[in-house]
C-alpha cells in the first residue's frame, strides 16, 4: 500500500473529469507494428483539451477544492501545458487562476495560457525569482497552489488518462509513457497495478534529462541538471510524491537521444498523419531503439501531447 | 438515373474493398464548430492507407478486373496520390502496377510509389510524353489503364468514404468535399444521393483551378488551365464521366484563395493536432470563408489525405 493514492483514487478521478475532459481515442499503426514487432496502442492525448494530458491533474485538482478554497483561485509557476490546463479547468469551475510566468517565455505559450482566462504574473527566468512571485501571488489572494506533479489529486488525474488505454485496449503487456516530473508516469503506474497484476509499466526519458533513470538506479531522487532537451516538457525533476510510486511500480527507465526523439516525432507525423510535442516521441522512441524487449508483445503508449510551434520544427 | 453508376455500385464497393481500406474515424473540434457555428464531422482520410482516399478507387478498380486482365497488371501516369494507391492495390491482387512518372517529379513522391512496389517508367514532364509513355507500356505489357478519376470503378470506390461518413456520423444537413478531377465528389454525391433526398453536396475548389467552378456555370466542361495552387491534388479537370454526376447532384463549388487554404491547413493542425495535406483543407476553408451558409447545420467534411513533404511547409 502506498502512502496517498489508490486506484480508488483514480477510478473517482475519471468520474469527476468526466463531463470535461475529453475519452480521448486510441490509434494504431501498421507501419508501427512492423517497425517493432509488438501491437502498438497509442493513446492520444494530444487530441486532449489544451492540447495534453494535463487538463486531467489540473481538472481533478480543481474539482477536489472545497467552495471556500475555490474561491480564492488556483495558481502556478510552470509554463507549460499545465499553466494551460489549470486557466481552463478554473475556468470550467468559474475561479479565477494565477500564473507566475518567466518574462522571456515564448509568446505562444503566454497567448495559450492568456486564452484560457488565466491572469498572467511576469516575473524574472529564473526558478527563484518564480518561487517568490507565486508566494507573492498566493499572500495577495489566497490562491491555491497546484503544483503541476508533486500533488496526489493531479497524479490521480493523469492516471486516468491510462485507466482509459487499459480498458479500451484488449490485454496489454506493457505500457510506456513519458517521465519529466513523473506525474503521468505513476499515474498510469498505479492505474496498470489495479486494473491487472501482470502489466509492466515503462518510463521513457531523454538522455539529457536523465533524473528518473538514475534516481532509479540510486535509490534516491536526483535532482536533474539543466538540459537543453528537446523534449520540454520532461525537464523537470521527480517530486517527493511521484519518486516512491515509481520506485515502487515502474519496472524500467528507458533513455533515448535527442537524434531518436526528433527521428520518432518525424516518424509518427509522417505515418500517423498526427501532430504529437517531443515529450510524446520519447515513448515512441524508446520502442524504436531496440533496447527494450518488444517483439510480440501488445504494448500501450501514451502521446502526452500534440502542442508544437510550427514555425519552429525540428528538421 | 444517372448512366454508369448507381448507389448500389457504391454499396458493392464498400464491400469488395473491406478488407483492404481503412473504416477512417470520424474526428470533431469544438474550435471549428465554434468559428463556424456548424456541428462538423471530419472524415480522416488522411489516416488512410497510402495516406488518402485514392486507395478505395484504386483498390475497387483492381478488384473488379477479370483474372485474365489482371494477370496483365494495371497503368497509371499519375504521379500523385493515385499512383501510390494503385500500386498498393496491385500488391495486394498480387499483379504488376506500372506508372509512368515525370523525370522530375519529387523525390518523395517517386519513393511512395516504389514503395508500394510499382515499376517506375520515368518520362519528359509534358501531357504529351506521359501520354504517350503510357500508351507504349500498355503496348508492351497489356496492362490495363485504371484513370485516377474518369472511371465509374474509380468513382464507385472515392464514394464509399462519403458512405462510411454518412453511417456513422448523424442526421447531415450538408457534405464538403475537395473537386479536382471530380472522382471523390461525383462518388460522394452519388453516395449522399442514394443515402437520404436531403443532403446538400458541396464542392470546394482552389480559386487558382476553378474548372468545375466555371464548367457549372457555363453547362460544360471547361479544361483547367495550368496552375501553381498549393493544392495540389486540385490541379486537373473534371472528366467526361464526373462531369454529368457533379451538374446533377451537387448545389454549389466554392472557391478558396491560396491563403485561406494555408490558413485551414494551419488552423487544422494547430486545433486537431492532425496532419491534412493542402487539398485537405480545401473544404475547411470554404467552411470558413463566410461564404456559405452553415450556422446551425450538421456537416460532414471530407479529409482527403495527408501526405506532406514536412520538409517544404507552406509557412
Amino acid at each position: 500500500m502506498l502512502t496517498g493514492i489508490t486506484f480508488d483514487n483514480i477510478c473517482q478521478a475519471a468520474q469527476r473529469i468526466r463531463p470535461f475532459a475529453h475519452h480521448t481515442p486510441i490509434l494504431t499503426s501498421q507501419t508501427l507494428d512492423r517497425m517493432t514487432g509488438a501491437r502498438l496502442f497509442f493513446k492520444c492525448e494530444n487530441f486532449q483539451k489544451v492540447g495534453a494530458f494535463k487538463i486531467r491533474g489540473a481538472t481533478n485538482a480543481v474539482l477536489c477544492l472545497s467552495d471556500e478554497e475555490a474561491q480564492h483561485g488556483v495558481a502556478t509557476h510552470s509554463s507549460g501545458n499545465h499553466a494551460a490546463a489549470l486557466a481552463q479547468a478554473a475556468r470550467w469551475r468559474g475561479i479565477p487562476a494565477y500564473v507566475v510566468m518567466p518574462d522571456n517565455a515564448p509568446a505562444v505559450k503566454r497567448n495559450a495560457v492568456a486564452r484560457y482566462g488565466a491572469q498572467i504574473f511576469p516575473c524574472a527566468p529564473t526558478l527563484p525569482a518564480r518561487e517568490a512571485g507565486l508566494r507573492d501571488v498566493v499572500a495577495q489572494t489566497g490562491a491555491t497552489i497546484v503544483h503541476p506533479y508533486n500533488d496526489y489529486r493531479v497524479i490521480a488525474g493523469q492516471g486516468t488518462a491510462a485507466l482509459e488505454l487499459l480498458q479500451d485496449a484488449p490485454d496489454l503487456d506493457m505500457m510506456l509513457a513519458p517521465v519529466g516530473g513523473g506525474g503521468l508516469l505513476s499515474g498510469a503506474a498505479i492505474a496498470a497495478a489495479g486494473f491487472s497484476g501482470h502489466i509492466r509499466v515503462v518510463g521513457a526519458e531523454p538522455a539529457l534529462a536523465d533524473d528518473a533513470y538514475r534516481s532509479l538506479q540510486a535509490g534516491q531522487r536526483i535532482e536533474a541538471g539543466p538540459t537543453n532537451t528537446i523534449a520540454d516538457g520532461l525537464k523537470t525533476s521527480l517530486g517527493d510524491k511521484t519518486f516512491p510510486i515509481i520506485q515502487r511500480l515502474v519496472s524500467d527507465i528507458v533513455t533515448v537521444s535527442e537524434e531518436e526523439i526528433v527521428h520518432a516525432m518525424r516518424l509518427v507525423w509522417e505515418r500517423m498523419k498526427i501532430i504529437i510535442e517531443p515529450s510524446s516521441a520519447v515513448p515512441v522512441a524508446a520502442l524504436l531503439c531496440g533496447r527494450l524487449a518488444v517483439a510480440g508483445k501488445s504494448i500501450g503508449v501514451i502521446l502526452s501531447g500534440g502542442n508544437v510551434d510550427l514555425d519552429r520544427l525540428p528538421w
